[in-house]
């Protein structure tokens, strides 16, 4: 959107993609605590909370930043879409903070209820926090993640590309923030078994560093033992470049040209009206 | 709204603020007594109704009184976006009597499931009108649900500036009272643990009178015999100052200023098409 | 919608009222069948998919008929918004019809799994086609349910009125219909209690009558014998005339009078654009 | 769409056909596998995936094909609307490719789970790719079955065109395909016990063979070892043509003629403020 604009600066963007970051884990963090931690709720709760906080994060930050609020989709964007690449690891940082500073809060506020589920704060409630290949009790390994996270981002990132692009037939009215929250709800309900759906390296790896610096000293790990941390990272990156990649292929170089199409913007009711009286 | 056409007078904006919040009470209280008293639903249903209702009192309101239904709301938008200060204390009582009558009439209607439930009209159904720490059961205090109460509108009244801001990216078409309806479900699934997801000061005391003044004589109390009543009341309007004022902080003084905002507003299509017209 | 229009006549409109009501009870009478016949989902399956049914029905009658599909609002509208008196009779028989067409199939592609799970097509399954006190268990007696038909209804009328009316924040670009519908997910969730929520004489009678003619011998009286089938008759109307008079009384005159509605019309976004350039 | 744009040529529809169908299989058998695999979520879970499955395959190809994505869809579509005979074999062929290779994809990801499930890959978990008479375990033999998919694929037609009928009061803001996405959803609640709602030739056969090439021997067969793959083929491509022909007889000969309508097309805000202006 910036683009369009007088350009707020890099600080604002920055503000934006930290604060809809935070939005985002406040509800997706919050959601399986009051589950997994409460007993309030189940895993429907879980798929449209995490999708829900999507849809609101998106609304937080479109205008400013774009609303990225996730590394795989920021370097997306830049291979293919034409993102800035110096803007790629301070965005990357935002979203990070954005995402350990919410988890920081739902940390504090539900410490009386992990404290009673979960007394030596183990892996019982470490998947409140990080995600967990087969989520901590299905037989499913390390590989059996890395190759899920490749193909979740690989469909999340196809798909965004879908909604957002103003040559396909992408919600108006400013409505796209809304399909793209009804996306990860279905991720969550069809590709959350292998590896808890993180599809976002921030998402994972913020919450992941609170709790283990708040008493989950596990929290790096997973039930194996293995040093878990960095296939939530690696892997969404890889997928998301495939699913871009694929979308480009198979869908992007069929679409007819006349619409023109800003990088990672959200296409405005506005927009199509200036564009018909043009 | 209404200070673009003819102001109606107050007598109208409270008319529709007492509706709008009765409408919302009507689906969230009867809800829980659904749930609660006849066993029909689960925790989900609890927040769609809940989220609903709200999507619903917003639709009965939005042109007439701009559709607060919350003193928290309603605080929060004369510190931050120029709404009146003579209006507060007559919108906040009209919101508090819309609530009581509201539950009064779920009161009377699931009396007889109520009774059976619970012939004693004791804590155990007591959460079907009113909230309460841990929602009864819980081992959180006061503490617990005073603190969450603060995140908890923090987060409501940050995400309804966002959605409501036409200079950022907020839903067009009317369609923003379901964004916001959406934004409740997600907080009734993620930050509904501690202290039953109150959020608005209406929403709680209303109801609690009515079912005080109707055979729940402990309603003022908590499950410790703690005089509760003032929580839900005091920490949804310092949480809600927190957040709108978060929402200046991180994105409001980041946004473009070129679409005038009028305050509580929400964007309608037409606004949009005159405005490109203008 | 037909007034602004060539009128295909009453013929068209009848086929539309059919249609759009069969639709609705495909859906609806469909799920109560898979949940408490073949046990595939819960409440909330059953809350959805009458809502999904009744968004899916306005959008095949909507500009043919306005999209009734319930002699309450038929009758409601005559008394409130000038909907034509000789029509009244003529829609509300096509309801019953649409209705009674559609249980008719539900009864018939059920017929395995209905007999399997009562053989004798008792009231326990009785309750797939029509309407009980109290769902047929809870202690809720006739009085309860027509209390209840009363305020439900009336809760339905006051926010149809609110969700139709272009001098409201009506929704545009023809989402009226999710927004109806999302109304009816709600009224099950927090109304479904004391009798049902039939809140429609045609959803109730015409499934009664089609499940009394195929095998359910009781299917006019209740658990205790009652001759029950009036109540879920009367009360609606009764109530939808309370609903759409107190949306007029609170609401309706202090809307701002510059947008002219037609009755019963969902506004669409031609509409709206043609007002801005008219 | 493509018939108002440049054509991108025959190539570019069935890769769109093949994408759009690969998204919608990719989220339909995925959250299969994770609820009859994994044991996370419910029948609820499952009926929305496979909704917004269908929701975000119309977003993918709605542009560049028009995104049938199921050869029911693509036949009556040919029947009723003048969509090209010479196309109708390539689409269906394509649907059906898409399909498989989601199928591969999840048999491949969901490795682990199947195997721990149903360690001999039987008709256990082998309704995870295929539909069953009856889901495999209730008393519905082949002909509930065959006249359930023909029952189910009309209501489905009928009201894919009534939804994008720009005749009728179809969604605009490019907004169809949430609904379209909501029936789909709607009819797993109601209509998904005698056949596990297939009503898509290519939802079914692809991702069946893909089992039956994968270690699944049984996967052609019924529980009561009948050769079943071909009612799920033959019974949609029946209902669909019943539906579509039941849509223009009861509600497409009655609507005004003003508004033009292209074979398929989901209409969108441009084509409405363009017809404004034209």
């Amino acid at each position: 959107m910036a683009e369009r604009f007088k350009i707020p600066g890099l600080l604002g963007e920055l503000a934006a993609e930290f604060a809809g970051t935070m939005i985002l884990i406040l509800f997706g963090v919050g959601v399986v605590a009051q589950v997994a931690g409460a007993g309030i709720g189940d895993h429907d709760s879980i798929a449209w909370s995490w999708g829900l906080g999507v849809t609101l994060g998106v609304y937080v930050a479109a205008r400013v930043s774009g609303a990225h609020l996730n590394p795989a989709v920021t370097i997306a964007l830049a291979v293919f879409k034409g993102f800035e690449w110096r803007k790629v690891a301070p965005y990357s940082l935002a979203q990070f903070l954005g995402a350990f500073v919410a988890a920081l809060l739902v940390r504090w506020n539900y410490t009386e209820v992990l404290h009673a589920a979960d007394p030596g704060l183990t892996i019982k409630t470490q998947g409140v926090f990080s995600t967990l290949p087969g989520n901590g009790t299905l037989p499913v390994g390390e590989w059996g993640a890395f190759r899920d996270q490749i193909i979740g981002t690989a469909i999340l990132l196809f798909l965004i590309l879908a909604i957002t692009d103003s040559a396909n037939t992408a919600p108006l009215a400013n409505l796209a923030p809304v399909v793209i929250g009804l996306l990860v709800v279905a991720i969550g309900m069809a590709w959350g078994t292998n590896a808890g759906y993180a599809i976002n390296p921030a998402r994972d790896f913020g919450p992941r560093l609170a709790s283990f610096l708040t008493g989950y000293g596990g929290a790096m790990r997973d039930q194996t033992g293995y040093l878990y941390f960095w296939i939530p990272i690696v892997a969404p990156i890889i997928g998301g470049l495939i699913g871009a990649g694929l979308y480009q292929a198979l869908i992007g170089r069929f679409l007819p040209s006349e619409a023109p199409q800003e990088p990672g913007e959200i296409p405005t009711q506005r927009d199509n009206v200036e564009a018909t009286h043009g």
